[in-house]
């Protein structure tokens, strides 16, 4: 399906605000991008008095007409565990978004619901990419050159070697351009540089790792993701959780923190006052909801998971960045990656 | 060995910068501790020059008294392997280091040297703790509540349930009790809270702590260590390992963007000059030289571990480090909660 018009379902239950916050961060992207289309999956009588309330001057008719909705029967809960997901899961409005995929009908899905779920529902709707075995998600995260794309965050506890090698592959070709030249520079996460560090299963992948034809840079540390050594970095979903939320937990602290001191006596909010200006730009860069939406890689299909709190704001950030996964067609590209090296390096 | 009188190995060689780091920062923790004596460990060649360079304004008699020396024949390069150390490591400055508390002629030992070679000489020359399998790194964070104890920070990549179970033990006795009231919270990390999460290790270690007598308050994720929920937080060495070091890139990433917002342009400048003042606790707070000394739990002693590049600071942080926890004789307290557990759950 190569088309300029782009069509994305949105599960308008996925998240912590449902409806409230889904149908207005939706008529946001659709007033940047007149290319796109909506299919919004839900439950009407919760759709409607949203969809009501909204004026032609917060949505003029052009982003409105865009908008489709997609009856569902139910929701699944924020905490759905992948057998309730599989069982109960038909009809609800997170099945109904990937089955637009599935059915060819939309280019992308989107939902702030259940990692769990999105992912059991996902390997069923959609099925894995031949050659991958397991799907991954990727983040995004500041570092000192840029941004780092660390995966995977929780879709897998633990991996095999050769499961890290297909993640590396997938993250190589999935990492966003900007301002990148070259190919991204791809690195394996671990307790130290040197070859003789870590234990089987990495120092297997970073043996196949050297062998293949991406730009492999070897192992990094936990301070190199910051540090902008790679520009994709590879791990297990248990560590890859424990650092991606540590890390919003850290910055989330240090910015309150930074955020009393300012108010801390007149003094102190006087100089606030002339460097908030300033500050704004460091603030916002390390803004979580900035950073929100995480390609769920490996499945034959454009996948986005929201982080379950995002505002408005925050979901229209993972909209965005599925309908740039969906224009690149990065399934398509990681397919094409993979048979390649297949012919050419036996993987 | 219970006195008032502390003696402490001090491995001189051990971090980037050796003598001229290890000699100045032993000499500012004596002018503290009155009733501390420290054994300094390494080459005579390398030490009297800056012990001749010391004045008697830098370094009273009084504390140039209680600094004894040790000669050794040899210095560990900063990456030394343990099976180099273990070859090799004989009548080097650690060795001799972890040799005096071996031989019961000092309290605790420190040294900045390679981990994994602390870790290999730890364990031969002093031993395990009856019942302790594997030691365990632990170090301080700072969290919204005062202080989170993270172990295992990379002495043990992989490990079985029953570890995890100790590592929660000795954590919850070596943790410091400033400011806490009642038993420390003790929790374990993994990718949510819910009993169904995380794999078959992590569960088991998860149902046996909830049967033991300490304060296990369950699983905790990764934002919650900042978040302050727990006074001591158990994972495998790996996940452990990216978690400090990840966090230690993100706190100097965001610090390095403040710095350059409070420069830039003069409103900025004008504002940080306001600031500086309010700003420094909170800057000081997240200084990782101010969390400096990583305890190496499970020995028949006190060891603790400076990081390499510790100035003369942040090394005298990992000697007062040890220092308490001679004091509080954390290797005994261990091994007696061991004891009793042994007896009350047949642990």
């Amino acid at each position: 399906m190569v088309t300029d018009r782009i069509v994305l379902a949105l599960d308008a239950h996925g998240g912590d605000f449902g409806p409230q916050v889904t149908i207005p961060a939706a008529l946001d992207v659709l007033s940047i991008h007149s290319n796109l289309e909506i299919l919004l999956c839900g439950i009407s009588e919760d759709i409607l008095p949203v969809l009501n309330k909204i004026t032609s001057e917060q949505a003029p008719k052009h982003c409105i007409d865009r908008l489709a909705t997609i009856e569902a029967n139910h929701a699944l809960t924020p905490d759905a565990r992948p057998v309730a997901a599989l069982r109960r899961g038909k009809g609800s409005s997170l099945w109904l978004a990937l089955e637009q995929v599935a059915n060819g009908r939309a280019h992308a899905c989107v939902s702030a619901g259940s990692t769990a779920a999105i992912l059991a529902l996902g390997v069923k709707l959609l099925g894995m990419l031949p050659g991958i075995e397991r799907p991954a998600l990727m983040s995004r995260v500041p570092s000192a050159s840029g941004h780092t794309n660390l995966l995977d965050l929780g879709a897998n506890l633990h991996v095999s070697a050769y499961q890290l090698v297909q993640f590396a592959i997938m993250g190589s070709v999935a990492c966003p351009l900007d301002g990148l030249s070259g190919a991204p520079k791809v690195a394996l996460l671990n307790v130290g540089h040197e070859d003789s560090k870590g234990d089987a299963v990495v120092k297997e992948a970073h043996a196949m790792l050297k062998e293949l034809p991406i730009n492999y840079t070897g192992f990094i540390e936990g301070h190199d993701i910051f540090a902008g050594k790679a520009d994709v970095a590879v791990c297990d979903g248990f560590s890859g959780n424990l650092i991606i939320k540590s890390g919003e937990g850290l910055a989330t602290m240090i910015f309150r923190h930074i955020n009393m001191a300012m108010n801390r006596g007149w003094f102190a909010k006087a100089g606030a006052f002339f460097l908030r200006k300033s500050l704004q730009d460091t603030l916002e860069r390390f803004e979580p909801s900035k950073h929100n939406g995480a390609p769920l890689l490996g499945l034959r299909g454009v996948v986005v998971k929201s982080h379950g709190n995002a505002d408005r704001e925050a979901l229209g950030h993972a909209i965005r960045e599925a309908v740039v996964e969906a224009e690149r067609q990065v399934p398509q590209l990681i397919e094409s990656m993979i048979n390649d090296f297949s012919i050419e390096v036996g993987l």
